[in-house]
């Protein structure tokens, strides 16, 4: 997906957001704030907006000297999310249809997502659970239902720390020989790395693998050459998260992407309201000539 | 005051939304969405908003060749306004108390204001006037008053179109030979003009003058030096609304803001809630040195 115009001035408000989340130093504050709008001055639009947060965050982390500045906030997801992981368990184990309640459990954990807003709490995220439970679906159901069963080589795209816990409950429903973890290479936002994998149990069950790049979601051409080749020969993805729909979105490939739907233009995009619970099956622009009607179709 | 780093985003997206406002042409819009993240990229975070807002909308009616892009929008809410004027003059007459009654309708009527925001209607602007005539005052309404009575020379600094019909109501309330209305010098969003003053029948009933400037506020080094005169001359200043107060609450001068708020910033800068209404009576910075206090009290 490209950059919208709209994408724009929230690009900025994330940017300084993000850059206040991680310091109280107000000349920081100044300069990512000049220098995301230079680059937002000249940027090509045609990326997705990824790719700007990916330059965001790495000059946050290059001027604030820290690798890693939402780490904390990862482990505090990480374990908030462990703690109710029986519970939650048990109500999948207990439904008539656990694939379902997982599956609505894995979107719901997508709230956990600081890189649209830096005020996210437990509350928002005990909402969100319970929001996931009852809401509508949006998109097919069975057809992930049936694609999950029929593939034999299922690259799962996560998301954030946190999330990942919702995305094991997933997982768990699908035999696990056949699921392959992809995490981010490095720190970006609070984008699940190995580190969280490990805290929450996923690299004892299936194997993980990282992406090789801090792109805050799949930037394929910036992913290492390792992890490409896994990429290319899965015959299904599970994408979770806005980012990797904003960067995977017209890619050739079989994917179902799982996502709650935080911003408007996303929502524009697939076509229903801010919060939904979507599963996105989407046919390679490349191939179907439909991205070019969207571009017009889009607001700018 | 000064542009707050929280102003920045939002002046982004007010940019966007007024160029979309103008012209569907979608090259402009690109267009004005990459000079003025350059512009905010250098620019002096000392001067006011306002001071950016000028430059947009002139780029904005630079690109589209139209010099009055707001005309049809102030056209329809001095006849919308004036339409109400019978009732509303009417509801002051029968009040205990007038002045409050017309201070409040000249509050609500800021809410005409589409440097905020592209999108009002007349709903909007109903409500606002309904709101206004219980809601609270922030601000000290027998300064206000007494400060009226004993003025001998007091210069009207008017707002938007539409809003001029509001302040027709408090200026009624006012001996009129005291009173100087001063509007904009030349079309910028939708502030009013002399032509406004005409349609509203303002020049009827008190001189009124320009300020030979066209930003969305009074810039003084920008004004005329007729204006200015005239300026230094009043022995009381009413200045309506968000632009007024933004590039006057620092200039040394007894001066009454009344506005209603429409932003967090402003909200912050005050102490109130958006939507409040405010009469707000400002000591000079310079003379006081509250400024210093304030910038270090304020977000960014």
């Amino acid at each position: 997906m490209r950059t919208y115009f709209d994408c724009i001035p929230c690009i900025v408000r994330q940017a300084l957001e993000a850059v206040r989340f991680v310091t109280d130093d107000e000349a920081i504050h100044e300069q990512v704030l000049r220098e995301v709008l230079h680059s937002a001055s000249v940027m090509d639009l045609r990326k997705s907006p990824p790719v700007m947060g990916q330059r965001i965050h790495r000059l946050i982390r290059r001027l604030t000297g820290n690798v890693d500045p939402y780490r904390s906030v990862k482990q505090h997801f990480n374990r908030f999310a462990m703690d109710r992981y029986p519970e939650l368990k048990e109500k999948i184990n207990q439904s008539s249809d656990p694939l379902q309640k997982a599956v609505r459990l894995a979107i719901a954990g997508n709230i956990i997502d600081f890189g649209v807003t830096s005020n996210l709490d437990d509350l928002n995220v005990q909402k969100a659970i319970e929001h996931s439970l009852t809401a509508p679906l949006k998109g097919n159901l069975e057809d992930f239902r049936k694609s999950v069963l029929e593939a034999q080589d299922i690259l799962y795209l996560a998301d954030n720390a946190g999330e990942i816990v919702f995305d094991r409950l997933l997982i768990e429903q699908i035999p696990l020989e056949r699921i392959t973890l992809a995490v981010k290479g490095s720190p970006v936002i609070n984008d699940a790395t190995v580190v969280d994998a490990q805290h929450v149990g996923l690299t004892d069950i299936v194997e993980v693998i990282d992406n090789g790049s801090d792109a805050p979601g799949t930037v394929l051409e910036e992913c290492s050459e390792t992890f490409r080749r896994r990429f290319n020969k899965a015959d299904l993805v599970i994408a979770k998260g806005q980012g990797n729909y904003e960067t995977l979105n017209d890619v050739d490939k079989s994917i179902f992407f799982l996502l709650k739907v935080k911003c408007p233009v996303i929502a524009r995009h697939i076509g229903c309201e801010i919060g939904s619970l979507v599963i996105e099956r989407r046919i390679s622009a490349m191939t179907s000539g439909k991205e070019e009607e969207e571009n017009k179709a889009g607001t700018g």
